[in-house]
């Protein structure tokens, strides 16, 4: 059987490997065509070596090309969409419509498209300049940037085509994409377009390198060799907090989205109002794409009441009447199995589902589970257990205060909700608890689950550790995205001649905002 | 003899200590009147839980309250300068003028008057509004800051007033003041004016808490606590690396300024042109405060040939001539001895200097050591040992590729410098030799020592680990310096009445500026 080639130093070439894997179609259970390859260090360090001189290549490049390429490669997938959605559809179980075609696809070509017309502008970058002192500074690449991809987005979180890789590119940096094995063709096609795009518009050949895996201890000297300049990774919060260690040994930024619940607060006045329609938006939330989202509602805090056991038996009928898809491997179903069990050994009651489904696929029923405050204040760290797919916790407390202990309990999370009546009713009662939650979130909704993740410029999808690595940035979102890899470089009493620029008198595309003398401004200095 | 008291919620009170320790005259090598406690636990644990409750009430204060502290600290200080220098030249040893009166007390309170004018004016924060989703972001306080002073600027990095202190007020949080045992009389001076402004301007009690000194394994406990919002550490590397590790294994955001030893390139044509004229810039530099600034020239590259032999010599001349000062401690003569027979085992030849002086007083030789490119190839690491004073080493290379290949093998530092002709003569060098400086340093600097440090919007004083923890942020430099004491906030659909002013549809104060719909504007929303 033919073993797919990795793409290092501008060439498709054999890996150095340890072994090969291959993908399996989670709906049938049955291995895809092709093997693919366990890349050794020796792919790593021929990687990190070519990437470093694509690195300094790149830093001479005007953005405009830069942005060429960005372009160029969204146009590339939007031509060879019917197959690549094909191949995903194999590969992770995801519907071809309207989720991967029709959703994540265009949404991914849109955040390329997005970040090619950042690093054009240049804004994204802050310039800064003092006139009189002659010192100017700017966000410049930060060099090499490892990214690895998830498993719940092949296209919009890619290692090759996500919104890292965007970033990183726009901010001037080559890309060492890490793949995830459950969707290795993929990213190999995407990486294909990338390739040809590089090669289309002048980039350095290894601005875009591929790697479909490496082992655990491989993994942890790559993102710590001196070569790498930053790492983004979205994944699980056991392999990431290791690689964030070995990064951060060494000073190596690393922006992780690791772990979330995101948790809901249906204040009573919104039950009362509307909780029939809550539970309807809570459950299309839970349920969406199979409750395999990062920002899956996860943890929902009702005061306890009437209205909040409606609730619960509101979303039960909805979370037994909907019919879950196919997850993206066997090994969610099992993590899946094993975060509900560490639920209930924890005190949990289980409303609803809790296990497998029978075959074909590899299917989970939906599962809801409750406690009340006092079990949740007894165990938050265990009952705060991260569970990928549509399993989400109640918890029913008894009042205001019992509610702020809880949120005193909360780790970091991506998003935190509150939903609130209309009238004022629970407006002293959120005045008490948005403080406690603020602190807790990266962002924080009213009125809406946090499923939608939108490509906005305000948008942060980022949040207090553990939900990612730091809390001041987001790795959804253009311009604000792009700051993370990159390292403020500053000019001071450099002859104008040599200034980089974006930081030379004249504004070089009379669009760019700069900070001058204090005042953000789009004219050249002096003017 | 009487123990010093730690300023804890709100109150000077004895410390629950685990020891005490004295301050010494380092001109006499006698110790000063008072005894100071080093902090047990229990000490930490009471500043974090009113650290926490501050923090709480800041959030809903509004950006003038923390102006007016800010500016009414600065006058305090102005106020009791007399006092406040003359302890400190006892402590430091450093001259009451120009340094500490004329120099450094004035820059510590325009860094205060300059954070109260950004936290006023807001722009800082990058308040960003997508006004068709109704999705709004700005950077918000990160929660309690701890802020580790250094030895070297008893008040423009003292943790009770300096800049991560100026930087983290104005972002919002409360600080905890760890002072730096070398000057604690200094800081309790200005942690006294600090809480006494507070108490004038209505902050809450706990905004500014001081602590002398914790043993190291405290120090650990305080940063990674759960409470702790962010680090600021200025300091050792080896003290520093290590609570950086501890803040980052529980993803606390850890400011370092750690090590750097900043090169400084004179191109052939420079030393052609105005050798004798670089040689005194250079053993100015090198010679101000004693060498104990972060920014001191300690790394100096140049061409083999007759010039930099006269350089060398010119050089020697001036160190022999300048008249060594009186150092911070009689441990920095240690580390001075320490450091020079490092870098002499790892080749390096003395040229002049390389001893303690004789009493009375913690005085050192200025010291000049050289070694061949080939040498420093063969030791690159041992050979950039920081030494903390005037000590500095020539690095002679054969020609533009080792000079390259010394390049390659420096570790990040705050600045780096070029010396080269003014008549184009280096500019193919420079064309070279600038991209392998540039990604290796916070500040690029062109015919200009790195020693002085403006306090500019522009300034970088960051750079590439081990310089500092993290390259994309500066701890001088306002506005850009308080991001680092922040975390990335969002609304989502948030209802207009509950939004934070800085991101309502009208602009707050007509001054900020705020990134709407894509373009930086005074403006309000729809305006």
């Amino acid at each position: 059987m033919s073993t797919h080639p990795v793409l290092i130093a501008g060439q498709w070439r054999p890996s150095q490997s340890t072994g090969t894997f291959r993908v399996e179609n989670p709906a049938t259970g049955q291995p895809l065509p092709g093997e693919y390859p366990v890349s050794s260090w020796a792919d790593c360090d021929a990687a990190l070596t070519a990437a470093t001189a694509a690195a300094a290549t790149l830093r001479t490049l005007p953005a405009s090309q830069i942005a060429a390429f960005l372009n160029r490669f969204a146009d590339r997938i939007d031509a060879r969409k019917a197959e690549i959605v094909e191949l995903t559809h194999a590969e992770t179980g995801l519907p071809k419509a309207p989720r991967l075609g029709e959703v994540e696809l265009p949404r991914t070509t849109n955040q390329l498209r997005q970040a090619a017309a950042a690093a054009l502008e240049g804004s994204w970058a802050l310039p800064t300049i003092d006139p009189k002192l002659n010192i100017r500074s700017v966000l410049g690449p930060v060099g090499p940037v490892v990214v690895f991809g998830p498993n719940n987005f092949p296209y919009a979180y890619s290692g090759a085509a996500g919104g890292d890789f965007a970033a990183a590119i726009a901010a001037g940096n080559p890309v060492i994409a890490k793949g995830h094995p459950l969707h290795a063709g993929t990213t190999r096609l995407l990486a294909e377009e990338a390739f040809a795009a590089v090669g289309e518009t002048g980039l350095p050949p290894a601005t875009v390198q591929l790697l479909h895996r490496v082992e655990p201890e491989t993994g942890l000297r790559l993102v710590s060799d001196p070569r790498t300049g930053g790492v983004g990774f979205t994944g699980s919060r056991s392999a990431g907090v290791k690689l964030k260690n070995a990064a951060d040994a060494v000073g190596k930024p690393f922006y992780a989205e690791l772990s979330s619940i995101n948790p809901v607060l249906i204040l009573p006045g919104a039950l009362t109002e509307r909780g029939a329609k809550v539970a309807e938006e809570f459950a299309g939330s839970a349920m969406l794409g199979g409750g395999q989202f990062c920002t899956n509602p996860g943890l929902i805090i009702l005061l306890a009441g009437d209205t909040a056991t409606q609730f619960a038996a509101d979303v039960r009928q909805r979370f037994e009447a909907g019919n879950p898809p196919v997850l993206l491997s066997s090994g969610l179903v099992r993590s899946l199995s094993e975060g509900v069990a560490a639920l209930r050994a924890a005190g949990a009651e289980l409303i609803t589902g809790g296990s497998p489904l029978p075959a074909p696929g590899c299917r989970f029923a939906n599962t809801l589970l409750r406690v009340t405050g006092d079990q949740f204040l007894a165990a938050p760290e265990k009952l705060q257990t991260e569970m990928f797919g549509t399993a989400s916790l109640l918890v029913v407390v008894r009042d205001a205060a019992q509610a702020a202990a809880v949120l005193g309990h909360l780790e970091g999370n991506l998003t935190g909700s509150f939903y609130s009546s209309t009238t004022g009713a629970d407006d002293a009662l959120y005045a008490v608890l948005e403080p406690l939650l603020r602190t807790k979130v990266g962002r924080l909704l009213n009125d809406k689950m946090p499923t939608g993740v939108a490509v906005s410029p305000a948008m942060n999808h980022g949040g207090p550790f553990p939900a990612t690595g730091h809390a001041g940035f987001t790795a959804v979102g253009i311009p604000a995205s792009l700051r993370r890899f990159a390292a403020l470089e500053c000019y001071d009493n450099v002859r104008a001649a040599r200034l980089p620029a974006s930081l030379r008198d004249k504004n070089p595309n009379g669009a760019m905002w700069r900070l001058i003398d204090g005042r953000f401004t789009q004219a050249d200095v002096g003017a």
